[in-house]
Formats: C-alpha cells, structure tokens, sequence
C-alpha cells in the first residue's frame, strides 16, 4: 500500500467506514498517480488541474473533493518516496535483522527498490519541489531529516560496535541518500542494467561507504 | 575563464579581432548567468525572455543577436557544468599527478569544486533538462558519459596497477557521478559544513568507492 494509500487509511474512522476509506484512499492514490505522470511528462507549471481531471475522466469539483489545489496534489507526490522510505526505514530497524551490516543493506535494497519504483514521482519532487508551499516543502525536508538522521545513527551505532570501520564519519549518510537520490535521474528500465542489478550495485556501494563491508 | 567563454574564444579567428571576441564572450556569459540565476528562482517556464533583457538592462533584439532562442540560453546554462568538469578531467589526466589514487582524488576535488561554484547552473540543469530541444539533450548528455566513460577508464586501470581493490566494478564510476551530482541539491553556502569540508568528504567518499584509500 502506498504512503498516500495508508495515510488515508490511518486517517479513517475504524469499523463499518473502513470499505468507505477505501474507496476515498483508492481514488486519492489514482489521482496523484495520473497527475504524478502528467507533471513528470509536461512540468507541473504546465499542466492545469483540468488536465489532470480530463486524464482521469473526472470533473475538476470531483478532484476539489480530494484536493485543495493543484499544490495540494504536487504536495502529495512529493511525500511518497520519502514516506514509503521512512516506513521501510522504520521496519527494518525494527525488524529481525543480525547485526548493523545486515540492517544497513536491507534498508539500502529496501528503499532502492521504492525509489526505483516510484521513480516519477520522486523526479517530479526533484524538480519541482520550489513550487511546494513553505508549510509542506519544510515538512517533506523534515521528514528527509528524519531519513538522514536515523541512517547517521545506525552508523554511529554500526562503528562502536566495531561492525564498521572506525574511521567512519556518520556524514556518510548524506552521501548514502545521495546515492540513492540520484538513481531515478539516471535509471532507465530500457538500460543496459536490471532493476535487481541496480540495486545490488546501490548496496555494495553504500557498505564500502559505511565501511562495513562483509571480511573476506 | 568559463566554458561558455571557452567555446566563444574558440570559435572566434585569431589576432586584432581577439578583443572583439573577449567582448562577445564576456557578453554571452553576462546573459547565461542572469537567465540562470533568474530560471533557478522562477523555473524555466515561467520566465519569459522579456525577463531576461529587462533584468540585464538591455533589448530583446540585443539578446537575440546572442541566442537563437529561449532554449538556446537554457542548453548554454545546462552545458557550464559539465563542461567545465571535462575540462578539469582533461587537464588533470594529462597532468603530473603521480598513480591513479592521486588523480581521482585531484580531479573528484576539482569536480566539486565546480558543481559548488555553479550550483545554480547544474541545479536548473536537473530541474529543466526537459526543455532542451532533442539535438541540445543529446549532446550534453553524450559529454556527461564521456566523463563517466573517463572516470571508469580511470577506476579500471587503477584496479589493473593494484592501486584499487581488485573487486571494484568500474561501474562506481556512475555512483562517484551521483555523489557529485547530488551535491548542488543539499549544499547550502548557509549550512553547517564549509565547502572545503564537503569536497574533503566528497573526495573520501569516492575513494572509498573506488576501494582507493591509502594503505594505513
């Protein structure tokens, strides 16, 4: 399920409204999906929200039932990536994983293959996050923060428990998103290199960065 | 001297006609750079040309003697850095630089150097690539895999000489280009690290890509 998908879903009062708050997170995520093409195809700037509803074969009123603005549905996209990264994040630092080395490669697989999948919508973030409202572009950067932080802390914590090189400097988690980051501009399914092979090449990388890399 | 200086110097014929063209060089700069900082404030799309002469001072005629177009000052702007990082490369490997250790880690300095001094440039560059005419596209991007090609050429005969790790893929050259490229998206001149800092880093961080470092 999506990030937008579950905030919804989080959202909605339990019991007999839940079949309810399905249909409006299914509807919600066809919407910013559609308009997440649009934008990645023409540029944000210029495509109206009467693009985005005849796409979706709706009127514009059906799209103000979800949305307050077309910024409202940039906002929207822009959260996904890093939402669906955080809740991998999240998953993995709470999962069954052995050891820091482990937990750093799965995360890094993990959010690779999101940034992969959900490569429109974080080329569109890339792009045109200088047309977010302060309120969101600050709230997607803090939850970016959230993101770099908790990788930093795994570092620091990977690096006392002798797992990762000493000399390590956590910063290295900046360069890590980078990596990561710069995937969508760069991928092409049509390319010479799977999808899979992308992401074990990412993870290979981001250990000889962590100084973690398994001993021989 | 820029790179958009360069071509113009280039292209102009020899002797007493050398001040005219220092002119004409220094007046396509004054143009690339305005329109850059003007489109990373305002986007592309939403700048006119008009803007562009009202914030020099000058007429549109006057930038149309320069520029064929709108787009022709976008693929100018989109060219500066990577063409300046060509030239860094170039000048680097032909240079005295002793090993290949010492030459990655002097041409990976001198790169960030250049994405941190034109940041707004490669900035507008990933944001707007999308608005360069097919030929200008394909010709900027064929320059950026010359570098990349360069720099794996670099990692796989520093691996041959044993300077390099021998399981280093001399794929790490694109993750090295990520590194990079990614840079002008965070850096803040505003921020807590010096430039100096994060190329220091930078250059650590592609050494260890690169399985580089120096033997302690």
């Amino acid at each position: 399920m999506s990030a937008v998908a579950r905030k919804t879903r989080d959202d909605a009062p339990s019991g007999n409204a839940s079949l309810k708050s399905e249909f409006v997170a299914f509807k919600t995520n066809r919407i910013v999906e559609v308009a997440s093409h649009l934008f990645y195809e023409r540029g944000y700037s210029s495509c109206t929200l009467d693009n985005v509803a005849d796409k979706l074969g709706v009127t514009k009123p059906f799209l103000y039932s979800y949305f307050k603005n077309k910024e409202a549905i940039l906002a929207a996209i822009c959260e996904v990536g890093i939402s669906e990264s955080l809740a991998a994040l999240e998953a993995t630092l709470a999962g069954e994983h052995q050891g820091y080395r482990e937990r750093l490669a799965e995360l890094v697989r993990q959010v690779g293959r999101i940034v992969i999948d959900r490569q429109e919508y974080v080329v569109v973030y890339q792009r045109e996050m200088k047309h977010l409202s302060a309120t969101d572009h600050e709230r997607i950067l803090r939850l970016r923060h959230s993101f770099d932080h908790q990788i930093a802390e795994l570092i620091r914590e990977g690096v006392e428990a002798g797992e990762f090189r000493e000399d390590t400097d956590s910063f290295v988690a900046v360069w890590i998103g980078g990596l990561i980051s710069w995937i969508p501009t760069w991928y092409s399914p049509a390319g010479h290199r799977t999808a899979d092979e992308v992401i074990d090449q990412l993870v290979a990388a981001a250990l000889r960065l962590a100084g973690a890399e398994k001993p021989k």
